[in-house]
């Protein structure tokens, strides 16, 4: 079961990440292995065609991720992608997107996830990810 | 033989993305399925650890590919990713990177490249990614 | 929903590809967008250290995406493995595989899916992959 | 630099998966980070369209590397794929393919490399792929 909360989750975010956005993702639920996140539609995501960008969903797979690491093991921020593969699936369009992280495997040093995207409302998922962290060792924390 | 300059590629880009701030990415070189590009160093692409964020260098991989593709069939901005892989070998430095994309097929609906990652001055590469986009059929350009 | 049966996809294959074994992979569920397959254990798919070697799983998960496709888009042989990514989470042991693979997108021209696969009885995932299919046009069917 | 030869890694295969054809394939070039393997033509590696297979290019992709993962370090067959990447690019049609995999990283616990696979006598790539093998420690070699 997770042992960090949404809010400690959030808190270390923002410890370690000082220049987040007060406005950035929200995170909407934490379960065993799962982590929901949303990433509230802003204006500077929107590409040509008037669609989110690829990056702005790269990133949101990598944080979701990433809290779903952090929810499980604890607060251990030196956790590194070291594989991400993604598939963009449909446009998607301006508005917000949820994202769901379920760990297929967590491993004392090898977490995998797959990551669900979906535009707020609609049930056609609009990119989906599976993506590798490394975990440090307990002499590297 | 690329149809499009560096200047072109990045004067295009100015006009389509309009918040791209004024120091982003540098078009360093643009030959025959081939597009070089230096992301000069910015604080707020730092995480935990001292080293440069994922997503950083994912945004990196996708935009040099995107120039790639541009270089080659001309102003369609309506091209878009359809899968994006990446490694991440080695944590990269607080450092400029280095961005190489090789186009390994251009066809006339999907195109796939390999994009290496360097810090600068470095021989190892950081990451490595593959990538296919989607290029918009003539008649929904 | 289907439009092929489990018992003409595996009529199907035994008709393109003389060559596949009577006691090959058997087709035990097709739903909408969803196709299971178990894999009988063979002697010849171990590797050194006793579990099933990677191509296996991959012959697996490129199999069970054809037929999963095949039996949502009818019979078209045809259709073409463009991407296929694949984590390895957990040794097999010399035992039966079950895959199951969910169709994300069906397109005109693409679909995606993804496969997970578990050994017989066990609950933890041993492999999970992500699969893109070309879908030839009608006029090169 | 390579500490087994082409020889010598081609015995410890015949030793460790001793089903293998006497016709498999042929490691052509071992060198720094790199193997170069020739896979003859063989007619069950064909599939509807008269193209070869998905599963032979994958099978051969994880063959190479674990090739040039040995090479560098030895014989230590536990090596397993932790990831597989893969894109095809063109149909390859009934004849040899060449496939070269060079080590992208190579670390204590992790190596990644990419592979390149060509029909032969043909300048055009055929298929891509990245792959990531885990390193057994030294205590469970």
């Amino acid at each position: 079961m997770p042992i960090m909360t949404a809010e400690q989750i959030d808190a270390l975010m923002r410890e370690v990440f000082p220049a987040m956005p007060e406005d950035f993702y929200r995170i909407e639920a934490v379960a065993d292995h799962y982590v929901r996140v949303r990433m509230p539609y802003r204006e500077d995501y929107l590409r040509p065609g008037g669609t989110l960008s690829g990056p702005s969903l790269m990133t949101l797979t990598d944080t979701v991720m990433y809290y779903a690491v952090l929810a499980m093991i604890g607060p251990q921020p030196l956790a590194v992608t070291t594989n991400l593969n993604i598939n963009f699936m449909r446009r998607p369009e301006p508005a917000d997107v949820i994202a769901e992280c379920r760990l297929l495997k967590l491993g004392a040093r090898l977490a995998v996830g797959e990551v669900s995207m979906y535009s707020e409302g609609k049930q056609d998922m609009v990119a989906h990810a599976t993506c590798t962290y490394s975990i440090p060792p307990p002499d590297k924390r």
